[in-house]
């Protein structure tokens, strides 16, 4: 009768433990390497009202009906926005071009909520007219670029280290509303964790400590804020961290 | 004992059968949902030899050991390469601007191997100097363009219906050997379809049978060979199939 008792107890045992590892052995068998999200938008995008989506903080809530003669459905930009400004702890962005005025918000929004923003972009392309560089600097953003000839020809940005948006289009009204373009997003650990890589190399490489247009000392005077031939010379007030 | 034969017989029927689906389940489980391929590519390039490569068929094995020298090793340009010439059956390109020599090559030799090769690209940048597109044309290749103002700026290209090759890299020796640019290459068969319809959707508005430079029938003589207003005019010998 005790035999049978313990061997009761054993056999309950067992399958508790049984219950409760199968979960987890199934989630490594199933999840484990399970695909994360793959979303595709493709560009030219429909001219639509953004605003209910780029609503600062502490603005109110947004009005129940914007008014404006926009379409006020989903289009290719909203839906770069709302992947955007998913964002909760941190986004990098690693951008040629960057001019389109809703992008520009959704980044300095992103800021205003205390998420950590880094920007490297173009030499080249960043002070030409309409570009948002120059009012994600006022905002307090951290950007750094290019010194030398070759282009700064990456469009992609981070999500919160988890999301990796990347594609052809360069973020300028232009593109969005006139090209052909693509933009992947994909929640790929290995993907994230290359371009992350690449990030923090060019960052550092681009680091301002790192630029060569300030003579060594005890050179020329009259060589004062040129680089060597062959290199593009930078404003000094062009460089913040 | 006749009994305990047929137990015998049964457990063992059991366990045959059991260790037969096993392998199927578990591949199921485990391989049902795996993501393939994922490869990431940088640039820019080291300039590196790629004739081995790219040795022409019928031209007989590639020489023992270049003597050219450049570097033999593995660059980003030669992993590009890599991936593009394991095309056996079909391979679109859909690319804003196409200059790269050596991708040129590839192209024109797997179209001589048989691969069912088809060419989207942009009227603008199209009969610059130095394209390959010329060059396609002429081997046989089938090429569309767009007529409109805005740019047909996707740099992607689908390999056996099964691989997606897709990022910044324009296919010039100028952004493969000095910009910064990114290459994706997936096996995702969600991925490649979205892809592939995007292909098919451009194709078809790019067939030169839509062009509308010319005239439709009555339309005054003076017009002949201008499009309507806005539209980018196309001489009529640039539009091949």
């Amino acid at each position: 009768m005790r035999r049978l008792r313990w061997r009761v107890a054993a056999v309950a045992l067992g399958l508790a433990l049984a219950l409760e590892v199968l979960p987890a052995v199934l989630r490594w068998l199933r999840g484990g390497r399970r695909p994360g999200r793959r979303e595709v938008i493709f560009f030219p995008s429909q001219v639509t009202c953004t605003e209910a989506l780029l609503q600062a903080p502490g603005a109110g809530p947004a009005p129940a009906g914007c008014l404006c003669g926009l379409p006020h459905g989903e289009s290719s930009l909203s839906r770069l926005l709302r992947a955007l400004l998913a964002a909760r702890a941190s986004l990098e962005l690693c951008l040629f071009a960057f001019s389109s005025p809703q992008l520009g918000r959704a980044v300095q929004l992103l800021h205003q909520r205390g998420v950590r923003v880094r920007v490297i972009t173009d030499c080249d392309y960043m002070a030409l007219n309409g570009s948002q560089i120059g009012l994600l600097r006022k905002a307090g953003i951290p950007v750094r670029h290019d010194q030398d000839l070759g282009y700064m020809h990456h469009k992609f940005a981070v999500v919160d280290r988890t999301t990796l948006i990347t594609g052809s289009l360069n973020w300028t009204t232009q593109a969005i509303q006139n090209n052909r373009e693509n933009v992947l997003i994909l929640d790929d650990a290995d993907c994230v964790r290359l371009f992350l890589e690449e990030f923090e190399r060019i960052w550092e490489e681009f680091n301002p400590k790192r630029y060569t247009f300030f003579p060594p000392r005890g050179a020329a005077p009259g060589l004062q804020g040129w680089g060597h031939p062959g290199q593009t010379r930078v404003p000094a007030n062009a460089t913040s961290g």
